[in-house]
């Protein structure tokens, strides 16, 4: 509703950071899911239809839902916080508005409010069929900002 | 908090028909998940910890957490359904509480409001390693019954 | 994010009739708040700062955000519902995203997804000082139509 | 459904802070609540029935039970808070589960994750009509600990 702010990045090398840091996501690779755009403060993640990824009726799993738009949350907070801060979901709640069904499935997440500590985050998922896309999932996120401990393992 | 209602299912065969609709769910078997407990309004799947369920830091990716109490809940109230309505999941809301970290992840899910069109659930998520379980996640959803509406396909 | 769907009200009188409910309200006036604006599918509700709607700090307390923006939510899918049916705020959830600091409090509500049982909804509340309006929290909320259910008391 | 953690507060005075605490929140005084009890990690608030709180129906507004549940959650996790700490709720996702009916409304709060800085907690609010109590709605909130802030103004 509101226009979305305009983020600056504490981090210059956030995109190169944040792609490093999917990779290492085992359930993203799993899905089949890419990262498709990072910007600062915005993130879209799309898998495509597989039937690995469905529910009883052959739809998108809510599940793939929402963790794609759980994961593009987060990278949306995190372009966001300092090179060496982790991030963490604090909590979601998502909406399923309609049957995903569909080609592709794509999270298109925002940062509408931007905290030292906690950043809030709206996403939209939506079913692209063809060249159309149909709304079928919102969700409202809190992330939150771990200062100085690293996303990179050990 | 409240005491759990004691539910009387309107369909006795609830639990094979459940079973049944797990097993066509694509994604609970993409994630290694077991439907491991049916009761009228109660259910727990649990999955086993793999790399491919994982996030960044090798924890369990908060999607799994989510997509398993997610059909924790539509299960659990889905036992308390007639034998010729679909389930669908309105929303949920989750906590992420405490990191994943365990040799499985389970699911417990349980209705707290059976109305005839919307039922209310509460799941905790649980990391177990070895014989003790640490609660990692809280789940509030609302499932909704589609009556005359089959689970199965065609 | 989406652009706001287009809504054909079913009912014609869709403005008086929850004007008046909106009356019937003791809450609302109890809290001192106006319906400032009614249209297929967007709401607007206003209230003034007074010490009675305070936490302890002397900002609106969130309990004043969340009920308008609770009931915009609720006019805003009941612009959609027919002349005989009733309305029901089933669930919602909200953010609060900045100190309500302000002369007044805002609520505008737009339904996002219009079903005929339920319908979801997004709500932003501002605070105004002077001219300038500062977001402060967020609401996304699931509203319930039940039909052939009057609005109006015996 | 998980046992209630026990706990034990920082600040031995925890009662007394948040008492004072309550008495200076405007709103809860506007809608006649009273903080009923008050032990490390939990609190329960109770409002009379009043024309004044009533929604359409003549029940109890949505938002009387949202802000008697919200501030008591903000409460049971600030007793688990240093002296110098101000509370905040960050946000909360509240079920209606049945119509608001009775003669009090009553909300009761318990922590169910205590971090240093982000407490989760659980709410039920009740109806009370003569001895007997039926649960009309829960609440899933998440509230911030802001260190060396006084909850006091100037």
């Amino acid at each position: 509703m509101t226009d979305a702010p305009l983020f600056h990045p504490l981090d210059p090398a956030y995109a190169q950071r944040i792609q490093e840091s999917f990779e290492r996501q085992g359930l993203m690779r799993h899905l089949g899911a890419r990262l498709a755009d990072v910007q600062p403060g915005i993130t879209e993640i799309r898998a495509k239809r597989r039937d690995e990824l469905t529910q009883q009726h052959g739809y998108f799993h809510a599940g793939v839902s929402a963790a794609l738009a759980d994961s593009a949350c987060g990278y949306a907070a995190y372009t966001l916080m300092p090179a060496d801060a982790s991030v963490l979901t604090v909590e979601y709640k998502i909406n399923l508005l309609a049957p995903a069904n569909g080609e592709e499935l794509i999270a298109r997440a925002r940062v509408i409010r931007s905290g030292r500590t906690l950043k809030v985050c709206l996403a939209d998922v939506l079913t692209r069929s063809g060249g159309s896309e149909v709304l079928c999932a919102t969700m409202l996120a809190t992330v939150m900002c771990l200062p100085n401990r690293s996303d990179r393992p050990g």
